[in-house]
């Protein structure tokens, strides 16, 4: 069974439209191309009851893993651990090993010449404060560290939401952790694109094929209109044996292409989707 | 009480990492500058289950408006119609106007010449399928139209994934329909963005400014790092009287400008957020 992944973005500048949300896509393909699955995004603005909620929603679908990014700072409106000690029921405290981390980087701040970080102040103590059990994990690029928690057969990531931190600790600390869950599976696909048949058209031609090919999904997306088509078609898999999974595709994508030209469409590869 | 809305965007393309959810920052954008405000956003995959249970949960929420994307195209990956229908515990049945509005498109593509368009079948036919008592929306440039349902004082409102077409058929027969719900409540923002001064020590000047000003929200958003430190900072707020929003976060921004400087940061304006 392919193991499951829920993502949790918090943060307002995601449900007001000011900032477009690159983190999930960027930690969907990873989590898609390490072998799992992910089941849902959802987006919460910076409260504590609503990253509560979601991520105790989350946990109740028992996912192998609950991903969440924002809400790590020293501002008042980071509370993705508040929200988390919430949903786990548990108390929040000063972590050591946390509190040992965030100290080495204003020490080291300070002895570049930022005198103003060499007090540890509370906002700065604020991002080693976690809920009891937890464990930091270093953040090499930033400040605030990532967190995990365990909590009944589902492991809770919390990552920060500024990209670059957020992807730094994904592959130095997460990717090797899911890959493992991923259990051998890997992730085959490949995309064409078709011109001059319409969907509606294609549609029971695909139906067709996915019945001849149960294990490959293949998607359609219009790229133009049903008066002037242009389709994307993507076939992906998901086994144990690349080999297998890419000759499945492949096969799937043969007897696709055999019917696009059978309507008298045009193909053309597209470059990797994901 | 400002309004709520709820978005729940469908699609495996979401969340395999292939798209980029362009759409939910669209929606997310127009739904805040109409005066109204976007609670959650939801990403599910192509399967009826997921969709209903993301629909009932959202519904259970009781925002005004539930907005969803994707999936009402004519191919069998296309799900959000028979997701709705079962959340609503409805049956799904061809809709005559939405089948005339279907017919109509198919014939004028045959009129312009797509011989193959003549024909009513199945596929084309599945996109007139809605649940019982919900309504069409015309599709200005695309096929599929899209769909209206009531359900105990939630508007649910189906658009196409495609991004032309939803924002066609928001901003020709959606957006009048959230402005009425808003009540006359407008949206207020702004930014700067600040130079040299790191954001854990702009937090607690951060709650000072919004202790002072409680009805502006002040959030920082870090762009460099706090050891090279720039921070963009979004003032907004809501208002029925748009010249008092107005007035409410410039005086917020002088506050915050003047603490900013007495850290010895450098401020430089930024253009509108959203």
């Amino acid at each position: 069974m392919v193991q499951s992944v829920e993502i949790i973005c918090v943060g307002n500048e995601l449900l007001i439209g000011k900032t477009l949300n690159t983190n999930a896509q960027w930690l969907a393909k990873r989590v898609t191309t390490l072998g799992l699955t992910t089941r849902r995004v959802t987006v919460v603005g910076d409260d504590i009851d609503e990253i509560s909620c979601a991520l105790k929603e989350a946990i109740q679908r028992s996912p192998g893993f609950v991903l969440t990014t924002g809400g790590l700072g020293p501002t008042f409106d980071d509370k993705t651990l508040e929200g988390l000690a919430k949903a786990l029921g548990r108390k929040i405290e000063v972590n050591e090993e946390a509190l040992r981390m965030v100290t080495e980087k204003y020490l080291s701040y300070a002895k570049e010449g930022r005198m103003e970080a060499a007090e540890l102040t509370p906002h700065r103590v604020k991002m080693a404060r976690l809920p009891d059990g937890s464990k930091p994990l270093p953040n090499p690029i930033g400040t605030a560290p990532a967190v995990v928690a365990e909590y009944e057969n589902v492991t809770i990531i919390a990552l920060p939401g500024v990209p670059s931190e957020m992807k730094s600790i994904f592959d130095e600390s997460v990717a090797s952790v899911l890959k493992q869950a991923a259990h051998g599976v890997t992730f085959f696909e490949t995309s064409i694109e078709s011109t001059n048949v319409m969907e509606s058209e294609m549609a029971p031609l695909i139906d067709k094929v996915m019945h001849s090919n149960p294990h490959v999904y293949i998607k359609s997306h219009p790229k133009g209109t049903e008066r002037v088509p242009r389709i994307e078609f993507h076939l992906s898999t998901t086994a144990t044996d690349s080999v297998a999974a890419r000759q499945r595709v492949t096969k799937a994508l043969i007897e696709l292409t055999e019917l696009i030209q059978g309507k008298g469409g045009k193909i053309k590869p597209v470059k990797s989707a994901i």
